[in-house]
């Protein structure tokens, strides 16, 4: 069948996002040896500019080295293109001679290929395979670059907590995520026992009030003598305007390309701390981002997302055989299983964390939810409790 | 020889604190096998207040298991002892019949060691065991708990470069560290080329501008097409005043109990981020404070670190039978040692990171400084270049 296939990689990267790359690009070898294979350099817009890497030519070796690395091997972008540029993109893909496009990304990249699927009627099979730390894929059970990123947050807030055992205070971590609160939750689960925090969790699922943050606050500092926060950068307040917006004077208020306010980094921070400080004065409080640290740390990848994410290059390329779709992790019989769903399925739209994943507080996780992350997340290390 | 041994641990926790606290408790059973050996809870507070656990009736296994896990078991203290308080720890350990007290934490617990010996006169040994991220003791050419947090800062600047490779832009990532520079130079150890991150390095050791800061920065981003930048929380101006005291409101300074001002989380964070946004505006700009991560997360113990640390309590038990001491970890011969050194020679003085480890400019290692984080940080993961 395709005698060309183009691959690029869209958004934010993770630790293993190149293992499907390769997982991909080592399938193509094997089914088709003939095959020709473009890596586009920063996703769509090497492909509207021709910059490719020729992946096919490449030494095996390199290539599964390449496969081990965080970032995206190819470059990523953060262009969500319109019809306009899809049609830039869909020209760059016919004079490359594509047959099949294969394109690792989250929702938006989802949402790209299905504007080229449509644009292509069908003369170039366009497949999304998933990607994400934020986990937020509807049709998936979870998406490759979750799991690793899951244990980098479980695995700080273990240390974080026994740290704070050692010196009490106040913990308060920024985990990235704008819509779906995955990542933060997951910060739950390798928790020792119910001392142990994150003592309370925030999640953009839940309306965030900062006067109930401080209320929450207090009663843990009164049972625990310390108090270990997870929040996630996009909790918003009952108006819908996300926290960031209310601490942060719009003068100061940063932008993307698309008009999305800019979440983390310094000011949700800062804001943090000046609540802290001026509502639980004379308390010892710290506040820090989890920045890029969970899709980017090399002592955080794990062997099972390592092997997913494989396994979903491979499939894409199975996929491709049939024409257009996205690539689906679903959970059934008690293991991972990938299916071709229908790139409307998945296009632009966002998975929430299941309103049951939380206690009636929602300041926690439920029973259901702790179930999913020890399914996913497994504690990796042997913790127990210290002499205080 | 010694009956009753009391342990402690003071200062900021380490990952391996523990490995030092389970190392000593257990050689002690070995050399004296009726001795009693008390845990300090809380540091130096503990002894005066009579507050302990009893390691010598505990089961080795679980003491084996605690060995392993971040932050102080018995937990720590930021407690700076003056002369009275020092009369009430005495105090305490003369109630407690103490024949030894081995305190295990950086310059500050060397001091408090000096004072009780100098006041108790020799009635009971004094020994100090080495800890701290820091890597600032003099005497000693490392310390136990700075090659995990190295690893650390290695790992998070190594993928956070290759996410910045994917996407450029700006990147700043603080590290600990008030006055010297190790853990934020360790940031280096694991580039894989010329081109990789960190581009600029800030320590304490050199005068920091913030002018010159970003006329670096712009040079960076002329030739790598992005900046990856660690720096110091306790970067100090020519004047001396540190950063953060530069740049935050004189309202909003935090200090601790001992005057000190708060150095990092979002303060420092949020004034970089202006600082950037004022002077390169447009630029992708991210900033964010490795925070508690390199002491405390579980995923970055190094098996050297853990065994070093655990030499150091077994070197203390030994030491603690020749009177008082500080255990240096010393580099001879191609080898770690452990000698007893004064504790008048280590207590409250900070090893600075030598001149000759950063370059002319002094904004990257130099060759020396390069050799000394290879040996001690060698790289732990497979990391190639991408094809971007």
């Amino acid at each position: 069948m395709a005698e060309t296939f183009v691959i690029a990689q869209g958004g934010g990267p993770t630790t293993v996002i190149n293992q499907t790359l390769v997982g991909a690009a080592i399938e193509i070898r094997r089914l088709y040896p003939a095959a020709r294979v473009l890596g586009a350099r920063h996703g769509v817009r090497g492909v509207r500019d021709g910059d490719f890497v020729i992946l096919s030519d490449m030494d095996e070796q390199r290539l599964r080295r390449v496969a081990g690395i965080p970032g995206a091997a190819l470059g990523s972008t953060r262009d969500k293109p319109d019809g306009a540029y899809c049609e830039q993109v869909l020209a760059g893909l016919k004079r490359a001679g594509a047959d099949a496009f294969i394109y690792i990304g989250g929702n938006d990249t989802a949402g790209t290929q299905d504007i080229l699927h449509q644009a292509a009627g069908g003369s170039i099979a366009m497949v999304h395979a998933p990607k994400t730390i934020d986990n937020d894929l509807v049709e998936n059970d979870h998406t490759p670059g979750f799991i690793s990123a899951a244990e980098y947050v479980a695995g700080t807030f273990a240390g974080v907590d026994l740290d704070f055992r050692s010196l009490p205070g106040i913990y308060v971590g920024i985990v990235m995520g704008r819509h779906a609160g995955f990542l933060t939750a997951a910060s739950a689960a390798w928790r020792i026992d119910a001392d142990t925090g994150p003592h309370l969790i925030y999640v953009p699922e839940r309306a965030f009030s900062i006067d109930r943050f401080v209320d929450d606050m207090r009663r843990t500092l009164d049972r625990h003598r310390r108090c270990v926060v997870a929040v996630s950068e996009g909790v918003a307040e009952e108006d819908g305007r996300s926290l960031v917006e209310h601490l942060v004077p719009p003068d100061r208020l940063e932008r993307d390309a698309h008009g999305n306010v800019k979440l983390a980094g310094g000011d949700l921070g800062q804001a943090f701390e000046r609540a802290l400080h001026e509502r639980l004065p004379g308390k010892r409080a710290r506040v820090d981002a989890l920045g890029y640290m969970p899709r980017s740390h090399v002592a955080s990848i794990s062997p099972v997302d390592r092997q997913e994410a494989w396994s979903a290059g491979v499939k894409a390329v199975e996929t491709a055989e049939q024409g257009s779709a996205s690539v689906a992790l679903q959970f059934e019989g008690g293991k991972t299983v990938f299916r071709a769903v229908p790139l409307a399925a998945v296009a632009g739209k966002t998975r929430h964390m299941p309103a049951d994943f939380l206690d009636a507080a929602g300041t926690d996780l439920s029973p259901a939810g702790m179930a999913y992350f020890e399914r996913l997340v497994p504690r990796k290390y042997d913790l127990v409790l210290p002499f205080v």
